[in-house]
């Protein structure tokens, strides 16, 4: 008898800023397992971590930091050639930051999952990597650490640091056929229909594999799926995804901690 | 026999930032016993939060947080009219900060002091005291909160939260009749003369009195005095100050907590 | 024969910032006859400059710099107690910038328009009004001051500082019987009712009166109506007073420079 | 008879912010012809700006802008991945802004070099010297574009946008054989010595060559040498290099516009 599938599903959140209003935070907290919730560097302030800790709470949802770059100008998208040690004490600064909201609602930090530039830099770049890792370390060694599952830096990282480590797959985005990302900006890279979401999400979530141009799949190993709400159609293809996976009866879970 | 007369040394330290040097840290971890350490908001930014704990650590201070307005443009010495709850997050964001650094040099906070405009405001404003202090709360409910001690709202509002409070006095500043302090910008009220400072820290602490124009005193309950190190003078008071205090065999030594 | 009514009808608009999208610019720029383009300080970025002055010009309507304090966490909107000479180099600064873009596009700036904390502050504090007057002066002494027209501290400024000054008021704001505006967050104070700003905007525009409770009304002489469009309900309030203008025969056109 | 060789003696100013002190800009202006001006992003603010510019205006010497990436946390010196757009409307907005201050003096903007990483990035990459060039000539085609003389990334550039182009290079800092800047993290790679540096701008001015490794010469044609006084022996190199030039009979002059 073998055990039942079982997935995360996480979306990044407490991306609103002062008076600006970004994402549909509510929305998916009723659909998600997992929140990264932004610490105040690329997005959110105090107040929007205060309020979204508390509704992630409140949902019953795991809750993570989501550390980026010190760049609200370019919502934490632009790389930014900073000194490995910088990475970490930033980390460890965002890391401590959120700690203290998840604790004021009663809750503790499961996660850290780097945002943007951050999080590619980190794919693909064993110093950046390692230095996220050690932020993540010392704040807490009983933290996962959430990164792309398809290439080995944060992988290896998080070994190198003790750390638990969680692979992230996307359920709306194209893969090449070296298991990465297709950039944002190349025409069809984000997946905008939901049925076809939800294709990719049950094939990452029971088969382990995602097709790629050409006919191929790759393999992969995900512990965690993300999905978006920064846009209708995002919503919309995460609801097909939720639904997808509990129509096939997979598990969806927060990560184990 | 009574028992021996006890005070607290403090400073603000780290409010160096980016390429950005100020203060004299390394000198005044030698003669304080508690270190208010900037949070990033007014002065200091992550690699200088790391290093300041470390070394204050190592010289084994207390380490405490020291919060401000978002302001770096000001230092943190502009009153900004923030909501309560927004002072509230702020500084249960900035104390969380800190707190991380602390722990991942094996140390725990302390105390909680704020730093300029907002220890202005909170000295005098009982809405802004109450969010201070319920900021501190909700990150921790052992932390002390530092306040002015000839004032009554910031010691109200730690009351009202739960915590302990420290009364603060200053070695080198002129006080009013009425016990607040006379603004830096008037001539005279920052005492430049070491042992002109040296002679109003022994009366803190050993008689419970400062001077004031006209002959008078105030009576005051110090728990902690405050030195400066920003520039040389501040720096040979804070000397004078504490080899008074020594010679005068007064316990020099961090809050009890 | 008596010369046509003629009123300016103005917005604030390019307060987006980065990711973050506010406001409905393209809308109102087919409304008003002049608009006031955030700076970067309190809301805007270079990028949304740019494209906010471009619109501008192309619409045919005047552009005019909104400087604000530098709280882009606070949108502006808190006062801030800076020094007077802070605000006049924050001032100058802004335009400046502001200007730069207007020249890339063949325009030449008209007017410039304090924002939020800034223009309640300069409204009824002189020191502050002043410095915002001397900001647009040393910037550029052809430029129009635009100010609360109930209150005299703006338009003393500008006399003192040698600029033309418009008087504003608002369609779609109560006032107290002494002139000032009723403050945002009082019950009432903001008109959502498209028919009731229509109206106010017709007694300003053709008998330099406005209604305030209790049956009183409030004598004033306003060069320039301010609309809104962070909202819905506010452009609806936006399209009838310029619908209403129009009907009744009154010249909508830009301050004369 | 030939001419008497001319060459600009040009340092980087204003780049203290708030209460942060940095720089020995008075003594700079005693030996410079040239200032470029930090304009608020990665150093500076409006009234160190103020402050420069006059004092700049008052000793005779040439103002310019010092644009640099938005990065005061990293003082510019990080490479950031940003698009050509924002880079071009960045240094808009920045010469933009420091034109208002000139002119408040009654100067008029003479060069623009961009600064730190952007300079390094626009030194050898043609997207990001040529976003550079065009923020310039939108702002004003009469400016000067200053850039590295080694390379041509940004003489190339300034000719696409109709701008003068002015060849910096460096007295106090060593070369490659291919005429890249050796990186300050380099042992050796500044010069500390002041008969040093001396020696290097005479070769620069009079016989276009520096000495590089291995006792090869790269030739250059530099209108402009840098000189830096951001630390005691920085301006000891300034004062060797400014004795030198003189006493060789070279002329020292701002670049002509």
């Amino acid at each position: 008898m073998g055990s039942r599938a079982r997935i995360d599903l996480n979306a990044d959140v407490g991306e609103s800023f002062g008076a600006y209003a970004i994402g549909a935070d509510a929305e998916l907290f009723a659909l998600v397992t997992s929140a990264n919730v932004a610490c105040g560097f690329h997005a959110g302030d105090p107040g929007v971590m205060d309020r979204t800790v508390g509704l992630a709470v409140r949902a019953g949802v795991a809750v993570g930091a989501h550390p980026g770059h010190l760049d609200l100008r370019g919502f934490g998208r632009r790389a930014i050639a900073a000194e490995p040690v910088e990475i970490e004490r930033d980390v460890l600064y965002q890391v401590g930051a959120l700690t203290a909201f998840a604790r004021a609602h009663g809750a503790k930090l499961t996660h850290v999952k780097p945002h943007g530039a951050l999080y590619n830099q980190a794919a693909t770049d064993d110093a950046v990597a390692r230095a996220v890792a050690r932020g993540v370390a010392r704040a807490d060694r009983g933290l996962v650490l959430v990164g792309l599952c398809t290439t080995t830096a944060m992988r290896r990282a998080a070994e190198a640091e003790g750390l638990r480590f969680a692979g992230e797959a996307f359920a709306d985005r194209r893969y090449h056929a070296d298991g990465t990302l297709q950039p944002r900006h190349v025409a069809g890279s984000v997946i905008t229909d939901p049925a076809q979401a939800a294709a990719q999400a049950l094939r990452i979530a029971r088969e382990g594999v995602v097709d790629v141009p050409g006919g191929a799949t790759v393999r992969l190993c995900a512990q965690t799926l993300c999905v978006h709400g920064d846009n209708p159609s995002a919503l919309q293809n995460a609801r097909a995804v939720r639904r997808a996976l509990d129509d096939a009866g997979i598990e969806v879970a927060a990560l184990r901690v």
